[in-house]
């Protein structure tokens, strides 16, 4: 089955840079694109798309979330780090049954989709919910099970968080054609304890997952860890092999520069969560010295509950701006850099390089903006329109695979209204 | 003629703090809200409205912006700010006509009201399009002509930007039954001179506008005023009089604590633009401290070229997060304080005390948000899902003066596709 989209703006990916295609044809063969022109392919197509008054352009990869989290949306605002965590966020996580986490997956995967997000990279537990709904939905995710641990006196053999998460890689690793792939995961330092973390690291080492965690969130996390061990989470998670696998760090807020220089001797990939680290008064990563180190920096939203939403469209924009703002520099984080981190570093960081651009050869997972609102116009210079005007409502189509999951308003895959139905029932149950 | 908006959530004002309706009902009569509660009113209306699902607020006022510069959306990003100044916006600025003036204000009207904005604080040249726009939109604004001057030996009476700005005055203020206001300008320190300044101050007291000023917007436009003239901008201003009528200054990104002092004393609102001063790199303005100190603060979207868009929501977002990130405290910052400033707090700067508020007895200045969306489930909190979660494309009816002027993507007293056709004819000319 052959697609070809006509008559649209296209955000194509040449020689490490953008190229931008006015009113051009992008075709489509089963899940890969294989046109890209100003001009009609010479080759027929079983069917054709008039895209006009669009812009295509690669679809948005969420680096770090933790989906069901769409439940505790707007839990507990406004109140200390700690107080929000410990008395709010907690206690209501401790009522979750694995059918209400499926529930909050699934709206976080309708709010995605009709935002443009193409890919997530998602922590939390209960992941199985996550995977059966990832593969329902059509969409793609990177899914882990986060390795805790509370108790320091437990073998570490018989931590079961540990084993879940490597029952999950076997069971579920590539599943869906790739769609799914499994990573491994320790929550962070100030929830797990060194044997544990050396345990795991060495068991998940050559099996193929990447390691996602988070790491230098708060200040006081960081400081809590060089009292405690007399190094940086940074250099505790490399120390104990944590960094052995393809890594990817949540936050990165307080990391130092030997740290970043230890990030880019082990290949650690960022995951810049502006959103998440202004709203919980974390902080500002270092991402323009990040991006000049040549590190792999991506972009995520977090959870709902920090947020509050999943929308990569005010991330892009956030991590687009604020940094200047902080260093009184308006000529830091380029658009031609933030879009890419909030599409093509995520993929790599998903281990997924054949996505994350619009190039023949790569997977079709697009989305169309359209272009007609009033704040889209005039498009003087597209990069800028994408990551200081655009808003996530302005996606109009979301395909994966070359398959159309979302287009005006309408998901082709998911059954919203039963998916609403089972979330307020969710909500109903846990805040009852 | 009197309309019952039913079955929709209200956040209404009650003794200085919100009350949020469940399935409430809110009448209307004529421009005027007469009756707001859980329960149906006993009298009869001469029309009801079904919004089920949706959230009844009061309208956003966009207390600053330069409307016309929609048409430099995406002019010269991401360059040194006297380089994107003087190499890119002035020269286009150059080549405004009337015409185009009118054009892009069109614009910014369609953007505006499609997210919300029922009025809003403009500071451009030609303003009498401006003035003529608003009228025919049914929106409301405070329009004013920036006062400049570039050549301090001219005598201050023949400065022209003054003459027209009190014409402008004379012939428009409070047209439109009250919708369009003129206020009175001077433009900024570093684009005016003391004996302008004071002339035009003593020229304009008493007259009933306000005056609208930028101020301490850079770090070195604050810091060469002091070198300059030993003050600050802010008791420039003050010294020459700019203080003696209702004031309110834009951005105050700079402004000292004696500044505040200064403001509090002569009742100058700041507004507060959080797009523009982090895109442009020029920092975070003491919010917080205005408003322990009881100061009148509002948000801006300044203008499209350097925001890149005039959408409220995104004001009122980054109003709530940036300044916890700066301060590494999550608890700044309540939406209770942020949606005032987006609010009611523009609409007293404005001098318009019979708007802001969903409350009987005021304007009915009323938008809906759409609840049904993805993004907006759970709504556990109804301000925090307002700040943090909610997009300007959410709202799906905007209301002026009792007078529907947006609904659901169709706007009901322009024609959009007009609009559109003038402004990419304005974009062609502008930069052929």
């Amino acid at each position: 089955m052959r697609l070809l989209l006509k008559n649209c703006d296209i955000l194509a990916s040449s020689d490490g840079g953008f190229e931008y295609i006015k009113n051009g044809f992008l075709g489509i063969d089963g899940d890969t694109v294989d046109y890209v022109g100003a001009t009609p392919p010479k080759t027929p197509y079983d069917s054709q798309r008039d895209m006009t008054g669009t812009l295509v352009m690669p679809g948005l990869i969420n680096a770090h979330t933790h989906s069901a989290m769409t439940l505790l949306r707007g839990v507990g605002s406004d109140l200390p780090l700690q107080s929000w965590l410990f008395d709010k966020v907690f206690p209501v996580e401790d009522r979750l049954t694995p059918e209400l986490i499926r529930a909050g997956t699934e709206l976080a995967i309708l709010e995605m989709l009709s935002t443009g997000t193409v890919s997530f990279s998602d922590m939390y537990m209960a992941p199985e919910e996550a995977v059966k709904a990832v593969l329902e939905s059509g969409m793609k995710a990177n899914i882990s099970r986060p390795v805790q641990c509370f108790d320091p006196s437990e073998p570490v053999e018989e931590n079961f968080r540990v084993r879940e998460s490597l029952e999950l890689f076997d069971k579920y690793h590539n599943a869906g054609n790739g769609r799914v792939r499994i990573d491994f995961c320790v929550h962070a330092e100030y929830t797990c304890t060194a044997p544990v973390v050396k345990y795991y690291s060495g068991l998940v080492r050559g099996r193929g997952g990447n390691m996602h965690l988070h790491m230098s969130e708060t200040k006081s996390e960081h400081d809590e860890c060089v009292k405690k061990y007399g190094v940086t989470p940074a250099a505790w998670f490399t120390d104990l092999g944590a960094f052995d696998v393809p890594a990817f760090a949540a936050h990165c807020v307080w990391v130092t520069d030997e740290d970043l220089e230890l990030m880019k001797a082990h290949n650690v990939s960022a995951v810049h969560c502006p959103s998440s680290n202004m709203k919980l008064g974390s902080g500002f990563a270092p991402v323009q010295k990040m991006l000049d180190m040549g590190l792999n920096v991506a972009l995520g939203t977090d959870g709902a509950a920090s947020n509050n939403n999943l929308n990569m469209f005010e991330e892009l924009h956030l991590a687009s701006i604020i940094h200047n703002g902080l260093a009184n520099d308006p000529t830091l984080m380029r658009p031609s850099d933030t879009v890419k981190m909030a599409t093509v570093n995520g993929a790599r960081l998903q281990g997924r390089d054949d996505t994350g651009e619009v190039r023949v050869g790569k997977k079709a997972d697009l989305i169309a903006l359209d272009l007609t609102a009033p704040h889209m116009r005039p498009n003087l210079d597209p990069l800028a329109l994408i990551a200081y005007s655009a808003q996530g409502s302005d996606v109009v189509m979301t395909m994966v695979d070359g398959c159309i999951l979302y287009d005006r308003g309408r998901f082709l895959t998911l059954d919203a209204e039963r998916i609403y139905r089972d979330a307020a029932r969710a909500v109903a149950q846990l805040y009852a």
